[in-house]
């Protein structure tokens, strides 16, 4: 009983996540949903993007959270158009929130649009916004045991991306055993390394971006 | 609607969960519910209460994880009682969860039981197991942003342990602004900063602990 409304709530949401889809195409709008724990660097990410493609790629932001918009503040603050939800004790955005955000957005000023979501490995690889790429930031002192704890959001990540790397002379974490975990999972995933704080290797991130805008 | 059957679940929830502390007192086990996002360092406190413990007190520990049994195994191998709980996708455990591992552990040699919860700041603060504490683990790489966007986990914990302090030379963090907004939402709380990793001011942790096993 329990498992069937379950689905039930699943399937309602893959109904509106299509919806949300159509509506981004329609505008020609890139959606890109950014997951990790909390604190793994999805803000950090933002911020690190609009920098690098300021004048070039017109970029809006939706920030996903249980409470505060404190993201949100900082992210108005670089003069892209953002929308804070509140999820007020949801553990994960779905479509329907995301669809409330993108009619409140100027989707025709906007080519990529980085959506934020809770910061949480578990719900929110279950609940489709209508994104067009699931980009999983995972950090290097969460340890690289994650994609065995948490394996459908490594399986459902079209990239994943390992943060901190500048952290990497004090931390334990063997960076080649955690890619052929993730890999053994989710033979398509893109993985890169970079570090938010220092800028290191961001442009990586960037060029593929930029061809997945590319193929739009 | 949805409010309703929420409440259903969580009252049902405290039900069993006060059936899981009448089952601990009558064996005389202390228990610790232990909070934290993914990689904050629960299990490596788990480690380093059981080698600073040994010999003086019978620990017990039930660990929480949506898939793997990893950190039952590494546990496993310090000779204490181990028994893991698989939630399947589920982003926190819960009381009815619990009463079956409490069930299948020996509680009578056992007079403190670390219960590792799920890696999620949300969810598992609103889900009794039936413990006498809440311990919430709050790393310095997640940032010091936290007690405002997960405001319910701060606000139910008895104790929330700084991890990782040792990284502090390499991270912002504002240890004074972030114990400021904690207590401003939760007076009671005790506040520890350690480093599982080094060992540092892990004293102090295990000190409090005893004092609460002594006043079962």
């Amino acid at each position: 009983m329990k498992i069937k409304v379950l689905k039930d709530i699943l399937d309602a949401n893959e109904q509106l996540a299509e919806r949300n889809r159509q509506l981004l195409d329609s505008n020609s709008v890139f959606a890109v949903n950014l997951l990790s724990s909390p604190g793994a660097g999805k803000t950090s990410l933002i911020l690190a993007t609009i920098k690098s493609l300021k004048g070039e790629i017109k970029i809006g932001v939706i920030e996903g959270d249980v409470s505060s918009s404190l993201d949100a503040e900082v992210i108005g603050k670089e003069g892209v158009p953002v929308l804070q939800i509140n999820t007020g004790g949801g553990c994960h955005l779905d479509a329907n929130m995301a669809y409330t955000a993108l009619n409140n957005l100027p989707l025709k000023s906007i080519e990529l649009l980085l959506i934020e979501n809770v910061g949480n490995l578990i719900c929110p690889a279950e609940f489709a916004l209508g994104e067009h790429k699931k980009v999983l930031i995972s950090s290097i002192p969460e340890g690289d045991d994650k994609p065995f704890k948490y394996p459908l959001m490594f399986h459902k990540a079209d990239a994943v991306l390992i943060n901190k790397i500048d952290l990497l002379p004090y931390l334990k974490f063997d960076i080649q055993s955690f890619s052929q975990a993730i890999k053994a999972m989710n033979q398509a995933v893109e993985i890169f390394q970079i570090s938010c704080a220092t800028g290191q290797r961001i442009q990586e991130w960037i060029s593929w971006l930029l061809i997945q805008l590319s193929k739009r």
